[in-house]
């Protein structure tokens, strides 16, 4: 049977944190589904189509991984395109808690669908979406946090902001 | 290419925990090796040979189980059998922290071989093997812990020692 | 004396962890105060009468609890209902560092009050009302972690909603 | 119903940590034993005897308090004193994931035993057994750690061993 | 060379868990700025050149202390004045991953500039600015949480308000 | 006043993350004292002499660092020398627990000594001194781990073992 990964997120925008993630699962997983979840109630700096162009861009290179969008629950998602597993990146306590309620909740909602965690590479530990925005509002150097499609995208936002 | 994980571990002995996390992962990867580490500093309830046989016992049913035993480093053992995958279960805070420090640990001597985790079922979350041997040195009941084959091994050990 | 807890929550809605918890206490304490805080900043889907009847409908089985709600300090109610005891329930670290703090705060403020947590049995420990509106607002079955007529109370909000 | 709960410990030597968490949760049980638990692996500084002397000597102002020692399963130990209730003191994240394991299993083993956690008070937060032994070696100040009669019976202790 | 700290915070308003931690930094350091951040997204109680003032009022007894806001990065502000050292208080664990964050991210943005923590005392463990802004709306005594000018600043504040 | 700082630790061996730590605090302290406490109950690999050889050996290019050894409680020791402070590290969330306690604890001894916490650089936060010890023995390459005459060192206590 194929083994086929959901990694689910915000993306907004995706960082090196994130592509660390989607790089190692995909040399595990025969087909890596990054899906953009639009649910979030957070009004999002970047659109669901910008945030799925810039994944494209960012991940051209890996034959294996598809660029999706969703909004409604991760296990419907899942059944819809067959997959079998979901791959979740950890960098802290703190997402363990977090993780570990979700994949509780989703193993209620879809028995069949299992959860992988990867831990997060140390260098990328503290890094996240937030993070990179907040930085990138003072015009901090972030060419170690995020591809440079993302940086550009990041100062093409924030002129337009100013 | 296949994906061929490694479940390290001391299984002194295997408990519903551990096979939960086994059945959950051969669904996924296309091998699994579940290896008896036999160089922790511990005097071990059960010789290197009885795990093995536990742990080959239960997972009988499982094609692409295989059991191994190991004395040495788990990134030299992977490397023998060609893995590309650890799997590890994740009970707890705790446990993750520990996990954590190991994958960093392997990742700077094997920067190939990733590590996969499952958070381990709700139900066993509290289960370790040396909390399996505690009670059953007082004759509790641990039907609901381990494999039938499992608790009638730790029924003779007990009788032994008395 | 009489042994008098409260055991205190937003309830937007309860919960089976949360009516876990309730039934359990009241196997111990003589009298058991559940409360609804109304102080939230957050804006509740349910208004503090609807979760008060949800509350005393499940309850309605255990002659010693009492449903009420308070807008205030918890400290001050208690002192009102002359309660001993505050009754909480604890899931995960991350519920544990908040409740310290708060047990903390209202031993300054009352120290007369003592805080009794139980830990929350392993199949709800993912449970809260946010993760029971999430998955509601998706049509989801959630008759494993609300109560019948909180599954529907919440299909009838949705209904509105829509 | 009488509420009576087992307060389990190794107590080598009680502190003023465990005399907090005992006054404390004597004001709500009817009852409260203190049971030293004599089955652990580790050497004890104080003997069975000594231990359960100096816990009499320290709460003998406590009429609902009893103290005795067991050898065997708390779960067992719970049954025959009829006990409805475990006390224990959380101190912090370290003992909360340790307790509730503990708690898990003793719910496995025994589903009528309930098991109620106080925070320990903030100023004995660091507080341990361990921690009163090392530094009583050192011939510190520990007047504030433990009662007076465990200060004596600690420099007696080291007053031998020297 | 001189050690130069900067102790940043929103202070909305200073606690005595704020103050504890620049006395104790105080004399350690040769000069320690405590600086305002007012870039927080949160709508805060008191205007920047309030909080100014309270800390001002508070730290006058402290000759190598001074007060001052910025609006931008920390790491930026640090180099304007020439700091080598952040100093932070710590009070949980949950503080500690934020704050683990932090530091990562600001050791990426100027390596130069190491981050201090202290263990906040254990009385004050519990304390925060929200914590008090919470219980003192309800007029509760709040003496022993903050000095005695900010006691009365918030309630003018909360004398407005109502 | 001049700050004086004590970096304590077992350095059984010293290791990069140790280094890390000892360079970092150098430049904001006006001596550091890294002191080797030998009352541990864990039977070492090197022997006191031989651990303050190497930290001497891979600290000499710090004109402030002196390195000592000591028996007894790290508070007494801090007294003779007039440090006003302590220098630890932190890598993760268990070892902000147990620091949290000693820091409490050496308060309640020496209320003017000061703890200071600085964040393990992230690359080792996995790396401990039995890592290092265990790695070793199956002739990994640690050469990013530990300085080059501690590699040595290591090499040379393993030949003669085997």
């Amino acid at each position: 049977m194929a083994s086929i990964a959901v990694c689910p997120g915000s993306f907004d925008p995706i960082t090196n944190g994130h592509l660390d993630i989607i790089q190692r699962g995909a040399k595990i997983f025969d087909k890596v589904y990054v899906v953009v979840l639009s649910n979030s109630s957070k009004t999002p700096l970047f659109s669901v189509e910008e945030r799925k162009e810039l994944i494209c861009e960012v991940t051209k290179h890996l034959p294996n991984v598809e660029v999706d969008s969703y909004n409604g629950l991760l296990v419907d998602y899942a059944r819809e395109i067959k997959a079998n597993a979901i791959l979740r990146g950890l960098r802290a306590v703190s997402d363990f808690e977090y993780e570990m309620r979700i994949t509780s909740m989703n193993k209620v909602l879809n028995d069949e669908l299992e959860t992988f965690f990867m831990m997060t590479n140390s260098q990328y530990s503290f890094l996240s979406s937030s993070v990179v925005k907040e930085v990138a509002k003072y015009h901090a150097d972030i060419s170690d946090l995020v591809p440079p499609v993302v940086e550009e995208a990041l100062r093409e936002k924030n002129g337009k902001i100013e």
